[in-house]
C-alpha cells in the first residue's frame, strides 16, 4: 500500500509538472503572437501558426495521465478534486494554445495593411493575460489561495482594456474607412486576449474550489459579475 | 455489490438526464437570443440577459454528481471514461449558456441602431449551432458514433457561414460608416455562434473518444483542420 501511495504521489507530481510545462508553452505562444503583431514580425506570426503540435501532444498526454491516475489509484476526496481540476485546466490550456493561433491568424491579415496606430494597449493586454495564466498555474501547484484570488481581480482590468481598445478603434474606423479592415482584426485580437484571461480565470476558480471546497463559479465574491462580455 | 452497481447505473442515468436538461436549456437560450436580434424583440434579449441562473445551477449540480460518482463508485475503464467526458461536456454547456448571454449583449447594442440588413445567415447559423448541440448530446446519450461524426462535419458549414457574413458586412461598413457600429455587433454575434458550434464539436469529440477509445482531437480524421478560426 505504501508503494502504491508513493507511486500515486510521483504520478501526481509528474502530472503537475506536465501541466506547468504546457502552461509555459501556451504563454510563450501568446507572447510570440502578440510580439509578431506589435513589431510587424511575419516570421513570428508564421511560427505561431505552424507550431500548435507540441501543445496538442501535451494536451493528450495530460488527459491520459489524469485518466490513468483515476483508474489505477481510485483517489478519494482531496486528491480526486485535484485530478478532476487537472482535466479542466488541461482543456483551458489547450484552448489558450488555440487562441494564440487565432491571434496569429488575425495578425497575419493585419500585417497586410499599413498600421492603424502604434500598439500600446494590445501588448499590455497580452502581458496581463500571460501573467494571469502564469499566476493561476502557480496558484494550482503551490496551493496558493491569495494568488488565485488575485487572478480573478486582474480579469476586470483586462476587460476594461478590451473596452477601451474597442472604443478607440471605432473612432479610427468612423474617420477613415481604410482602417476598417485592419481595425477589425485588432478588435478580434483584443477579444482573443480577453478570452485567454477567461481561461486563466477558470483555472483560478478551479484552484479556489480545490482549496476551499467552495464553488466560486456562480455564487462567490464574483457572483454579481456577468459572463465574459463580447 | 449488486446493490452498489444498481445505484451506480441509476446515478449515471440521472447524470445523463441532467446533462440533457442542461443542453435543452442552453439551446433554448441561444434560440431566444437569436430570435431577439432577428425580430428586434428587446424583451427576448432582456430575458436572456437576466436568465443565466438555471443553467449555472445545473452546471454546479452536474459537476457535483460527477464528483460523487467518481468518489463513491470508483468506476473503471468505460464508465470512468463516460464520467470524465461528462465533466467536460458540462463545462461546454455552461459556456454555451454564457455565449447566449454574449449574443444578447451584442444584440442589445445592435437594437439601438436601425437594422443594417434583413438577417438571413445569422438565424441560419443559430439553427445550425443549435442542431449541432442537440445532435452531439443525443450522440452522447445514445452512444451514436455516426451522429457524433456528423456534428464534426457540420462545423465546416458553420465556419463558412461566419466567413460569408464577415465579408458581406465589411462591404456595408466600407460603403456607409453609419453601419460600422451595428455591423460590428453582427460580426461578434456570428463569432459567438461559431463558438457554440465549437463547443458542440468538443462534445462530439468526447463521444467519439468514449466509443472508440480513439483520440480524434488532434490526430483524427480532422487532423488537417486548424483550430477554430477567428
Amino acid at each position: 500500500m505504501e508503494r502504491v501511495f508513493r507511486h500515486f504521489q510521483e504520478d501526481l507530481d509528474a502530472l503537475k509538472e506536465r501541466l506547468l510545462a504546457m502552461g509555459g508553452l501556451a504563454e510563450e505562444r501568446v507572447r510570440e503572437a502578440v510580439h509578431g503583431v506589435k513589431d510587424r514580425d511575419s516570421a513570428a506570426v508564421d511560427a505561431v501558426l505552424s507550431g500548435d503540435e507540441p501543445i496538442n501532444d501535451l494536451h493528450m498526454e495530460v488527459d491520459d495521465r489524469c485518466f490513468k491516475l483515476l483508474a489505477l489509484h481510485q483517489p478519494m476526496a482531496a486528491d480526486l478534486r485535484v485530478i478532476v481540476a487537472a482535466v479542466k485546466i488541461n482543456t483551458d490550456l489547450e484552448r489558450v494554445g488555440d487562441l494564440a493561433v487565432n491571434i496569429a491568424e488575425a495578425g497575419k491579415r493585419y500585417l497586410q495593411h499599413p498600421p492603424v496606430k502604434p500598439l500600446i494597449d494590445i501588448p499590455r493586454m497580452g502581458e496581463l493575460a500571460q501573467k494571469m495564466l502564469r499566476d493561476a498555474l502557480d496558484a494550482f501547484v503551490r496551493r496558493d489561495m491569495a494568488l488565485a484570488e488575485a487572478v480573478l481581480a486582474a480579469d476586470d482590468t483586462l476587460d476594461a482594456l478590451k473596452t477601451q481598445i474597442f472604443r478607440e478603434l471605432l473612432t479610427y474606423m468612423l474617420q477613415d474607412p481604410e482602417t476598417i479592415e485592419p481595425a477589425l482584426d485588432l478588435i478580434l485580437i483584443s477579444r482573443h486576449l480577453e478570452r485567454i484571461g477567461d481561461h486563466a480565470t477558470n483555472v483560478a476558480e478551479d484552484v479556489i474550489f480545490i482549496l476551499s471546497a467552495k464553488d466560486v463559479r456562480h455564487h462567490g465574491a464574483d457572483a454579481a459579475k456577468p459572463p465574459a462580455k463580447n
